[in-house]
């Protein structure tokens, strides 16, 4: 493993310890709402959230303990967002990361609920004095999750994804930014309100957040056109078996790979302004849209 | 119209204006999302949260305009709970307040993102500076309703109810504490908080608003024994119907008029120290109760 890989991989161990610390364990007959909520939530994850989160936390010099908790409420609105968007009534998956979806695995009202519980986890860690002793910053970061989330935002661009209206790449772009962008780029707005950072930290990095959220999308359409199922834990090929339009389908793969080139190094230009301090960053770039699944 | 009656309604339409207000409006194709939000948050209702919240407040001598915003909030967690407890897979009710659900009105993937997309507005809601000008009173205010509506209050309720695992009085109980009893209180705890009460306030308030939401159960227990399909706006009978206990079930009809009748009295009792003070809290009770739908 590279010292990437490995530093990667050290922050999916920190806030999957530090979510199995925070998530409520069951008592009583309600105690299967708490199992398929921590089934969600500590299970395999690629944690590129929790990841950008703590690599600024370090870049501001902010308390670990403090970016964690961050870290545990936007693995909880992912985790969330992934067992509704596998319902039947949405994308209808059976397999997310090599394992039954929490339906398959529970029920259907089960994943609602699941669902539903982790949201409001998210925010309960994000309020609490552990976060941040400044109760105006805490409240902040409920302000930014929930706008990063809500119908401006995730579900927003969940509901432009299930109608499918998009035939251009400025709506796939569109539904990008919302669907999966918005809480990629929650990921650097969190850290920078506990940092109290300046406004053109903040462009820099959010610009940053930008170009990384949609060059992660154009990767995910090509392994969707081009993956292995097996190595991805989840089938492959869907945008195109229901007509969904990405940025694949519309550009082809070679035009897409291009464009993903020239993505990729106009995203680490953001990081300039930081110098030194954003060489993991700077660096997590390649690591992260060279994957293969 | 009684006077109570008159005030009651009135704090329905303020908080429908607010939420008329505060709600996201589509534009793009996501607007079918919020849409639903707001077919679901600003239809009929009797905003019982809403009319105890502003009652509270009063007692406290709180701004009306932070308090209606806590009750906003209130109502898009009940909006967001009504519409998921409706679905398909949960209860599977077509009609809710003589309208159709919102998965029959749209369906239900849009019924499910409108679920979580109104859970999240209600979070963000209390976390704006408008909602009051201490930042730590608005973290805890997030903190208070994420506890009442999460894994340990209502979302555990619902998964205790679909379970239908519970076979005694205590069960049924500890069922309805959760499911519907939490948030009820959480009406009451967000303007204590606001005011920054006496514990021994706190503690006379929480009790009301125990006994009271327990009481409200067996209203409604009894009305789905007895009461009109037509006037209810939904299916009547549904408890026993589906084999669930409930407290008529276990009481029987008589039995469950008398405690309810004991308890109405209870209830009130909390009130006392507030004296004069709490009239319109203490007339609410019977107003509340002896409700025919």
């Amino acid at each position: 493993m590279t010292d990437l890989g490995r530093r990667v991989a050290e922050a999916a161990d920190l806030v999957t310890v530090a979510l199995d610390e925070l998530l409520p364990r069951g008592e009583g007959p309600e105690s299967r709402l708490t199992e398929a909520m921590r089934y969600a939530a500590l299970g395999p994850g690629k944690r590129l959230r929790t990841y950008f989160a703590l690599e600024t936390g370090r870049m501001f010099g902010l308390a670990e303990r403090s970016v964690l908790r961050s870290a545990c409420a936007l693995e909880c609105i992912q985790a969330y967002s992934l067992i509704h968007d596998d319902l039947p009534c949405m994308d209808d998956d059976d397999m997310r990361r090599g394992r039954p979806t929490v339906h398959k695995a529970y029920d259907e009202a089960t994943a609602v609920l699941a669902g539903d519980a982790l949201q409001t986890a998210a925010f309960e860690i994000l309020a609490h004095p552990d976060t941040h002793p400044d109760g105006a910053i805490r409240a902040e970061l409920v302000t930014k999750l929930a706008l990063a989330s809500g119908a401006k935002g995730m579900c927003g661009g969940q509901m432009i994804d299930i109608l499918g209206v998009r035939d251009d790449i400025g709506g796939v772009a569109r539904m990008q930014r919302l669907k999966t962008g918005a809480l990629i780029a929650c990921a650097f707005e969190l850290p920078l309100v506990m940092a109290r950072a300046k406004e053109a930290e903040r462009h820099a990095l959010l610009a940053f957040a930008h170009d990384l959220g949609l060059a992660y999308q154009i990767v995910d359409d090509l392994l969707d056109a081009e993956g292995d199922p097996e190595k991805m834990g989840k089938a492959a090929g869907k945008d195109a078996a229901k007509g969904k339009a990405n940025f694949v389908t519309l550009l082809g793969v070679d035009a897409a790979r291009e464009r993903l080139g020239l993505l990729q190094e106009q995203t680490k230009d953001h990081l300039e302004p930081f110098g030194k301090q954003a060489e993991f960053l700077r660096a997590s770039v390649d690591f992260v849209l060279e994957r293969r699944h």
